[in-house]
């Protein structure tokens, strides 16, 4: 790769290397993925001095393009950070290998044995913003489920992403892989990305890691097909039948133990008959923690509310805010998730069991909670290790994606001379 | 719908209502879909003189049209075939229901119980040429799935496919369900194609029926994602350790016992070591069925070959037409597949388990038989009762598409109160 100025020729150059690396990953035996994890995990550790000075070099470069406090965090590396990191490779290495996975099988009276096994998507690309472990947990990922990936980090996290890519790449090197398993692109060109999203000839999917702007560029733009979620606007439901005790503790956790993640509780809607059995203290809880409750008129009523515009519903805050609204009935909060939500999570709090099975047949979002904080909408949570993302799509992968969802499969037809009829 | 001509305002309108079907039947109990599908097989046979009357029609356009002997034979109803269409109907009807279905279930210490649950995915968009009995069978399928689907037939089918439309909505009114869980696209207008292509916000999927032309065109022009297979470049290999009888029998049956389906052999690979052994004869046996065996060098030795040209190699034929070469190992017979297959169906011919092995894993086909004819390629075959189509691509479906994978999954977590810590 010499021009680095002609973008479409560097990346078809990436993409073609890739598809040739996913041949061959397709068939790596797992104890050489395993290998190529633990001996990442060890160059990360080795070189964390190298990756400080990397990050040194981001984080004067994102201060004098006057990043958020927020964002200057995301990007920071520290020695404990880095320590995570390796935790995270040594996690995905330990787990267990989804390719060859035999699904299903069955035999026919014609003499087949048909097996569905699982097999790698291919070639997975990457985009993400400003966060530089991103580099660690997605290359890690896709080699773990056989794909080979091509990673598009922030230009803010461009030295951190590729030192930590070193690494990865000194791995795949020790255990015998193919190099090209895990490319990072070497340009800040944004030219890159929109090229990366066209490649239908080399990148099976498309995974975006990063705030709304760039989710809904890469849907907007991609030809690819997209694992992604473009915000989580999430909504707890208080059911009359719902237990005083757990809807508050639930509702306080799903709000309040960290603002700024996707399974965040974004709207409350509380049944009728539940506003002052349950609700009012809820609602009188939130404010006293600190949270600013946007009220519909009823709710009002209780001090320290500020009143909701129809705006605030089907709002994703990300932060210390939270809409809240009566409704008739559980129809009529089913209605107002559909109509509002993202299909990403959604809780009802509740005890009587039709209410319950109502509200999982008819709300269709990735995850449906019960009497369970949304905050555990998380792949390490739904214990899948690692993730690589949360989908809210329907095709293909849904809720949090791990190893597993980034594979497909292919029937293996066994038989003795069998023909047809 | 009055304006037929504004295309874009009723296909707008025809996706609006699939929307809202789709949302009522993805809660529809299972008995009510089996009631609606064998409500729609009575209807189907009681209205056959009705159906065969239209298809009089369709019949009388298609020769005005000038359409081969081979289309107007796809066209024809008959009373058998009719018979043929009830009983697929019949036997969709009595399939397991996948909806709703727990595909894997799991308990976290935090005390979530997490179950992966099967749903439908929404909205199915068929497109197909000149059969009619198409209706009938996707009509049915997508129900099964919970699926609300809109069909839209070939122009040569106009009539037929309406005919048959009306049983299938008549055995939803019967079972009481939303009768725009199938409908019919009611112009013949192809600017309704171009419009059901681009409509993502009512349309989860597109599955396609017919020849290249058709699927090429939608591969193109779809911004929904498509279920499907362009062309079945079927391999078959002969590897030095395979069965002579084995070998031949498969071989005939591959190619010979029908031409025309995607699952026909159209190549032939034979290892250098298995020339003399048993490619002589298997050829000889080609052409004296009459087959055109298209062959490199080394076996337009054999008497009636005619010399192959380098388009031979990766053509579908659909006729009694096959390409043969020699290839000097298995590996080479591997990197042929992988540079004029399809992904569709290959074959290897082996008795030695490590050559075996080593096809599995690295032919990366919907379907890989070992010592089986390749027209078993077909969801019947499979044991998945009615297939929608065939898919080669890797995502979400692939290999014959039967009702369980027009289906997605929600995640439904139920707990106590858990919080995260």
């Amino acid at each position: 790769m010499k021009d680095m100025t002609d973008i479409p020729a560097v990346m078809t150059e990436i993409g073609r290397r890739a598809k040739a690396a996913a041949a061959e990953l397709a068939f790596t035996p797992p104890a050489r993925k395993t290998e190529a994890l633990e001996a990442a995990a060890d160059a990360v550790w080795a070189r964390r001095a190298e990756i400080v000075e990397a990050n040194a070099q981001d984080l004067a470069f994102g201060r004098d393009k006057g990043l958020t406090e927020a964002m200057m965090d995301r990007l920071l590396l520290t020695e404990d950070r880095i320590r995570g990191i390796v935790e995270g490779l040594r996690a995905i290495a330990a787990q267990e290998d989804p390719v060859g996975k035999v699904i299903a099988e069955w035999d026919r009276p014609t003499g087949l044995h048909i097996q569905r096994v699982r097999t790698p998507l291919g070639v997975v690309g990457v985009i993400y913003e400003s966060r530089p472990n991103v580099t660690a947990d997605a290359g890690a990922l896709c080699l773990k489920s056989g794909n080979a990936v091509i990673l598009r980090g922030g230009s803010e996290s461009f030295h951190s992403s590729r030192a930590i890519h070193d690494c990865l790449v000194s791995g795949l090197r020790k255990a015998g892989l193919p190099e090209d398993a895990i490319q990072l692109v070497p340009t800040r060109d944004r030219a890159a990305v929109s090229e990366l999203l066209q490649m239908t000839d080399y990148v099976d999917v498309i995974v975006p890691r990063g705030g709304k702007g760039l989710v809904g560029l890469v849907q907007r733009e991609a030809r690819v097909p997209v694992f992604a979620h473009l915000e989580g606007i999430v909504h707890i439901y208080i059911d009359a039948s719902a237990d005083p005790v757990k809807a508050l503790t639930v509702v306080m956790n799903a709000k309040t133990r960290r603002t700024g993640i996707c399974g965040a509780a974004e709207c409350l809607l509380i049944h009728r008959d539940a506003v002052d059995t349950i609700g009012q203290g809820v609602v009188r809880a939130l404010i006293e923690a600190g949270v600013e409750v946007r009220a519909d008129e009823t709710l009002q009523a209780i001090e320290g509310t500020h009143q909701a515009s129809a705006d605030d519903w089907g709002r994703e805050y990300l932060d210390s805010i939270i809409a809240a609204r009566v409704v008739e009935d559980e129809d009529a909060a089913i209605e107002h998730i559909r109509t509002y939500g993202s299909n990403h999570t959604d809780c009802i709090l509740a005890e009587d069991p039709a209410a319950i099975e109502r509200f999982v047949e008819r709300v269709d979002s990735a995850i449906v909670m019960i009497n369970a904080s949304t905050q555990f909408a998380d792949g390490g949570e739904f214990g899948m290790g690692a993730e690589i993302g949360i989908a809210t799509g329907k095709m293909h992968a849904r809720g949090p994606v791990g190893a597993e969802q980034l594979t497909s499969f292919k029937y293996v037809v066994r038989a003795d001379g069998a023909v047809r009829a």
